[in-house]
């Protein structure tokens, strides 16, 4: 007999599952006009709902045209003015968020067999013998998941205030009579205004979309911790189980329960795995690049606090984001690896072939999620990529020579790119 | 018993075989000289016939003794003229396509041999239990080849128009009265007639055997491509047949049945890897070098929009050849992982020792094709081949000074480039 | 029967523990201010006590205040006045060694309780059948860490006299009547000295910091080597016990015993590398950065042969400093893999399930020390590192223009500096 | 019952043993100072003696002091002449071949024990049911390392052409009345005749001791390979007998002792795997960074045909070298994992819990040379030396400005070298 009598946790049947654990987190993605979907906070799964016709969806489909023509722009500023490191960034930028953007918009169209898939697996895990283990995965899901998402927020809300003071001290520098904003979307949104006339309306509608954009390149992260926290912990669970059961003989019909359970768990995520293999290898792309495009420009001086401080803001944001995901995509490998310990201390007197079964399952193959199976998220996956920016860094060292800095010092280059850009247009 | 019965697909047991598979694709290398046999569009394989007295023989030796005299005056060319990376592409491109093609040809001489060994193990795969898995392997195997073979030859028109409107542009320029043809010939095909008299029948008989080797350089993915894409298919047939016993108890039989097809086809994959093992090593090689080389000389812009089209066309090609051909390699490598996702599932009940035989096979092993056994075409290489890459254009960035384009803008330059070979040659 | 009772080594039962290798070493430490804990050199373990309110946490918390400030100083430095590789290195160091003395701070507080979870698992190796393999293990450990410390010291020794003699030198040549020893630390210093107020008592109250501080650079490697050499040793009297009953037909309760102990002895390991885990990661990190530092400030030739021996002489002991703490790290992986060699070469009479379990358990897992799981310490592991270093030190070679020396050969260069200082400072 | 009875290929009891398969090349060694040891080439073992009073020994320290000479001098100058790494070849050139030469004299020294040792296995198989593969193993051993040894030599008298008519050209060029040896000897072994007075005796004595070393430099491949190569021709004989009983139903009885026959051989593996480990470590080093060195060197464009014609063949030689040696090494690697192939395809009827156990041993561990452990050779490892090669040479590519060349094409640099020296050991 299992100890799970034993114990008083109850858990509400109906309570610690992925769809109510991921619904504030998705709703926060709404704003930005990601995820499109409606019934995600519902208490009952059924009630989600994607459809073509709704606010929402034209939202998003704002957005992505708004974001097409960034990249567009970019794109043309790169092959027409200047080929830099730092113009080629804002290109993969648009880039990435565009294909993650619709990724993610994807996932909100089958949003209800994913939900109905995890489910299926899932019900096991919400009644005894399982427990809960630690917080409710409820609170970690979310609260991982807020921190990132809030997290984002901040830095661009910061990124905000530093470009408007920088923008303000240039105009007095410079006495210019310009609004403020004007002169700052002009500055920093220079690939869309060297060709669009200026307009306060259509300013602002880019300049949200490309809020949004930047949300949306974190959000990529936030929606992959949303699968990876889960399995985790359904894992972890297992293994809280098999701890119990150590130094008790149990029945054969235990481990065979305990083993089907774990592979359902295994078919689970290799479901989720193939759901989410591209949006990982963009993700991770995209990471790190940023880390080493953002560390390489850390050799530049700057003089200025301000700007240093929201530099060095923005660097730690990105590095905590990124090891953020892989230490809890990682965290579903090491979680899947502890069961063998168990089984290890086994006595030889509750041996069969059931367990052996399991055991070779268990070290034969890596579980866990990957990218598309180019790459597992493991451990020394993490070493290795910190290992490959490491040695990017130092073989970039003396290669780029810098572009100038995207926000002009001197006044004169400012009016000398502006007919620069004038004659290439025309 | 197992639920073929169910499946109302009969298979023409004559039909899906590897052998009227190849048989339009390696037609249409004949055109360019490649594998001279005959017999292969018969339905019959044992009507395959390689004669040393045959046209296709004599043609190929006339593009084979062309080659070497190409791969000679350019290595020449290197060595006393001017040493470049540009120039020594040209020797490794005459190199590689020379060896390439010389092992095709080879292949040619045992076609009999390898296609018997191929039939022995795929007659079982062309009846019931087993059944057609998607499109049936002919209709893939020629898609996928033909469409590589095809882009390749349109990737060939697109460098001869590009450059003949070069080369009649420039005499437009210096004003010279050569016609183009001659003209375009001298410039590209320096090595040769700074050597050799200009005359015309050589001139184009040297000319389409350039157009054959190119070709060749592609034909060497194609043909890996054949095989490996046949043999992920046959693994896919036991997944499928697996997955329909999943949920039933299957006799012991059954198990002892589908591990001994399995075996027999890794057996069989063996056979083929040792036949293109060479071919492997080279293909890849070939496209590693080629990548690398095209990449660092996309950092030189082209004002010249013609040019730079083409430069991405051919850019573009070669990438998706290279991933065509590893994605195709190392899915023979997923498709025979994949019976082992099947085994977990299995209920205890029907666990017997020779499953466990199975499960530690396809555990203990890397199936799939190789080079030489130097390394295992997996999913996990392609991602460590684009890291070479990456890291690989990195550290090129600033090494090398390019050297100057092989189509003259100026034309003082050309007349120059003319007389200091012509001293050199003196 | 086992072979043990002709073995005529007696164990002295309370003798070859951890607790009483370790004493030594540990108190050795102490005299730096590291590990404040008292008892750990009576026989009994029990008389192990940390207490907040003694003299030896009130030194550690001097040493650690003083190591903050060093710390922020030399920060300071590098923001404002210098950013070099040479000065970024004086950051690294006191901040690795606060976090790496802080880490060994908190073993000290859990001392007991990890003493006590060591002799849990001990107590079955030190009596027969098992016995003392070689020299005993107190030997072992004394003799490995007690050179590594004596090294440091003496490391550390030369450091003084040679930049003692500099400075005395330097004294000389420039005609400046200053003390010695004030010069000294305000050329070594500068990061203190050019803000804080010379003051001898305080200058000597920072040195001693400094001392410990070095010390303590080293003594994370003495101490990891404590437990990977205590370690090792336990897994060879395990192999030792197998060794011995090799060609006799052993019971199926001698399997079940050795695997029994096996097991509880990679659990200890499991524990030991979970409270080990940050402190390897720094350690290694450790190493690996100023290893690749020395050599590369090895390529600036020296003319003075006093400073190229020190050089040399330094280089050297980190050298052996980090090939000793690693090959003791990957005995443990190498020891814990002998028992496989016994196992196979058992006749097929005495196999049984329970062995095939523990030969199982020995080639699934790779058992040894890591770095919290990011990698294992194994031979492959140390020369992937030197394969590493050399990569880092030939991408090195060109990119740093080296600071200038830190000992200023010139007077005019000191002065300058000191200049320059006040004015930032100001 | 097994085939063996249908073979007529009789075995020599005492013939084809590693004794008699290497004493022709380990004789060959000894003209050059090597492996002083009588009696290798006696049919008897038994007669192998190794006398420290003796002419062999005695030849061996007088090459060993002279190398020592070498050793310092060639370090000497470049403390104190210049450093290059030119010149820094050259102490690592004496390095090398000295601690080469002294771990092949301490194998000297235990020759007999490890005959002995190797003998106790390899009589299993000199009888049937082993049998010959292929050629018999003396001649496959003698041919190897035969043709490694001559060429070694070849490529020696080959530099000494060269350079006695570079030494010539010279004279003349510069009218000098010196005889050519002289010359040739001042020239090129600079680092002693810039020190010692010239003396035609002691130059010769200087000048065989070079011979001999260079001779050693090739030997350690060639030495490693006597191993390697006759490791690989028995693992190839037991897949030989398992090959012929594949298709049987054999007793359990011959399966137990193929697997104790395969455990045996293994044994012997690990042992020779120690004894040869740090000689593996030295070669492995050295031919890497000899690769390296030359692949650099040939950057360097040198017009002179001769010079050019010498230095292709050398870097032929030394790479054809390497790859022999790693792919004799590897081919144990490729031999041991055959059986697996065999097992794979027995029928069920036959599978029996020993099988298993071979199968289990056969997958679980890297059979083959390593370098103590820290790297193993295998196919695998010889693409990542490949690998390594072309990255370092791609990073070596801008950094190293080349030390002019050590023969010096004008006459005036000649005489300013002198020069130079003497001021510096003024």
């Amino acid at each position: 007999m299992e100890v799970y009598q034993k114990t008083n946790i109850l858990l509400d049947p109906s309570g610690d599952t992925f769809h109510r654990a991921v619904g504030i987190t998705l709703q926060g993605g709404q704003i930005f006009g990601l995820f499109p979907v409606s019934g995600i906070l519902n208490k009952n799964s059924n009630k989600i709902r994607f459809r073509w016709i709704s606010i929402k969806v034209l939202y998003y489909f704002y957005i992505f045209i708004f974001q097409t023509i960034h990249l567009m722009l970019s794109l043309r500023r790169v092959v027409r003015v200047e080929m830099s490191f730092g113009v080629f960034a804002a290109v993969f930028f648009y880039f990435v968020t565009l294909i993650g953007g619709f990724i993610i918009f994807q996932k909100a169209k089958n949003w209800l067999k994913i939900v109905k898939r995890i489910e299926l697996t899932e019900k096991i895990f919400l009644h005894p013998p399982y427990r809960q283990v630690g917080f409710s995965m409820r609170r970690k899901v979310r609260l991982v998941t807020l921190i990132l998402l809030i997290g984002g927020v901040a830095e661009h809300m910061m990124y905000f205030s530093t470009k408007f003071i920088n923008a303000k001290a240039q105009l007095e520098k410079c006495n210019l009579q310009l609004p403020v904003l004007e002169h700052f979307l002009k500055t920093e949104r220079r690939h869309l205004f060297s060709i669009l006339p200026y307009n306060t309306v259509l300013a602002l509608l880019f300049e949200w979309s490309n809020i949004c954009i930047t949300i949306c390149w974190s959000y990529m992260d936030v929606f992959i911790s949303l699968f990876t926290c889960s399995m985790a912990y359904r894992f972890r669970q297992i293994t809280d189980r098999m701890k119990r059961a150590r130094f008790q003989t149990m029945p054969d019909s235990f481990w065979i329960e305990i083993r089907s359970h774990f592979t359902d768990l295994t078919n689970l995520l290799n479901y989720l795995d193939k759901q989410l293999a591209s949006l990982i290898i963009i993700a991770c792309g995209n990471n790190l690049y940023f880390i080493c495009q953002q560390l390489f420009n850390s050799f530049e001086v700057t003089s200025d606090a301000l700007n240093a401080a929201y530099f060095l803001v923005s660097l730690m944001y990105i590095i905590c984001r990124t090891l953020t995901m892989l230490f809890f995509a990682a965290s579903v490998n090491e979680a899947a690896k502890e069961p063998y310990q168990m089984l290890k201390a086994l006595p030889y007197t509750s041996w069969s072939t059931e367990i052996q079964r399991f055991s070779d399952q268990l070290i034969s193959e890596v579980i866990g999620f990957s990218g598309n199976r180019f790459f597992f998220i493991t451990r020394t996956l993490i070493l290795a990529l910190i290992g490959t920016i490491v040695t990017y860094e130092l073989v970039l060292l003396d290669h780029i020579t810098e572009p100038p800095e995207i926000i002009q010092n001197s006044c004169y280059i400012a009016y000398l790119n502006a007919h620069h850009e004038a004659n290439w247009t025309a």
